[in-house]
């Protein structure tokens, strides 16, 4: 049974479903509903937060009292390439960051419908080369990612791979949505557990994302790319998932191509439920989880 | 007619009527309920956030990246004594310090009902006088407060002005509760329109902050104190509040006491419904008021 606590992530989805079904367009709910995604999350408490301009994108550096300086989580926001911003995601990764006693640092990109592909990788690589040009040790660099960025993160470490950049220690990806086809099993199978991610819905977000990409092209797609190289990766994904198999391929494709991947499966579990951090003691669970998992990759 | 958004801080109201009249311990839902309050508040953006330790209060400096870092607006978050914190206060003071282009620092204080009176007035004090030791310019120091910390507020410049410190340059006060005998006709008066801060409401949060202090004392209910010397005070109240008169008998008693008040009474408007800052269109115009006000004060 999930707990009362981890409902409410369930409930705001069905919010944003009500709303995609029944549409107000006078009062710009869209946008504003969508900014209020991060109130599913508690405070983390003792850290700070400092909004900088990081390789021409806004970034939020999140930076736990107890954290090593020369620490960091790169991580990429979710939202569907769509919503989702420095703030709705500003509490998730200061409990991450503070778990593992890192800072982090919260990168935004340009945002559908008015930019499609490559512009959003474009800013998540830019902001990955800055670290390393800013002195940062790649191996005590992870790269995280919750949902549509999980896309953004993983094209991100191929093409650091292909020029010859150095990888990060480690990945850690959110429910990854990686795979634009929008053809797994399980949108059908998860239709009736998942309060929101419908496959007409996630077909309408990937559209606007790849304009006239090729769904299978393995930049806007993961799925699709060849991933011999990456560095570890540790997959969270909640089982009322549509995206379920999205996270199930992309962790056996990894093995397969060599690369260490860790996949937990939450059930009962939505979408990201780790917004519900500091609250839902599921999402703290997961929290601890990466904690345990990414400190001896950071050493 | 209130706008639809300022109508977001009546219905949270109304969910903390709800929950005092159908409380469910099991679940700790005021202490949750209550960290949502600053889920009104849009982000300000281009802000940052430090948590720091202030004369032994836990505090938070709140600076905009427009802010004169040499002004400096003292903000004592609300909360009945019992409520409230740095964070639900986050952003609405984010918004007064980005519109007014100075920084802000947020104290909080030991809350109800562990802790009685003095022992809130004590760290605010404090903290007031950390400031002026730390160099800031008295002239460059407002110090503002929402609800019953307006109490606080007060009680600080009544000791300040006692014990011959400095006063600031002023005072900006929202929806002040200054008054302990909770004896004010508006409490009738609007009883039905306010959404919450029902006449017994207030008294119970009256009760655990006196303990045995008089609530006729005039550093527990500044509406009996003795103002003159006090800095220019600028007053916002709902119009539809149980406390209007608390600030409408404090704004008289300050000019009688040679003190210069300014009250503006926002129609149809709750208590506090500044928070809705950056989405209701009255919240921001009340904290362009404030900036307006207080900029000339600053020089």
């Amino acid at each position: 049974m999930p707990s009362w606590q981890s409902e409410a992530v369930a409930a705001m989805y069905r919010v944003w479903t009500d709303e995609l079904n029944n549409p107000n367009p006078d009062r710009q709910e869209s946008r504003e509903t969508n900014d209020h995604w991060g109130d599913l999350t508690a405070e983390p408490r003792q850290v700070d937060y400092l909004e900088r301009d990081i390789a021409g994108t806004p970034a939020l550096w999140v930076e736990p009292h107890n954290a090593n300086p020369d620490r960091v989580l790169l991580h990429v926001h979710g939202g569907g390439f769509i919503g989702g911003s420095l703030y709705t995601h500003r509490k998730l990764v200061g409990h991450l960051a503070k778990a593992a006693g890192i800072r982090a640092l919260v990168i935004s990109y340009p945002r559908t419908p008015e930019h499609q592909h490559p512009a959003q990788l474009i800013a998540v690589s830019s902001a990955y080369q800055w670290l390393l040009d800013s002195g940062f040790d790649p191996k005590h660099i992870v790269i995280g990612a919750d949902s549509a960025a999980a896309t953004l993160a993983l094209a991100t470490l191929l093409q650091a791979r292909d020029r010859g950049a150095a990888m990060p220690a480690a990945t850690y990806l959110i429910s990854p949505w990686v795979d634009m086809t929008v053809s797994n099993p399980s949108f059908e199978a998860n239709a009736s557990r998942d309060a929101y991610f419908h496959r007409d819905v996630v077909k309408g977000l990937a559209a606007m994302f790849l304009g006239n990409t090729d769904p299978r092209d393995p930049l806007a797609s993961p799925a699709f790319a060849e991933l011999a190289g990456l560095p570890p990766m540790y997959i969270q994904v909640g089982g009322d998932e549509t995206l379920l198999d999205d996270a199930r391929n992309l962790a056996l494709r990894a093995e397969e191509a060599g690369v260490h991947a860790t996949i937990d499966v939450f059930e009962g579990q939505q979408h990201t439920f780790q917004m519900a951090a500091g609250r839902a003691p599921e999402a703290d669970d997961a929290i601890g989880r990466f904690a345990a998992w990414v400190k001896p990759m950071l050493v």
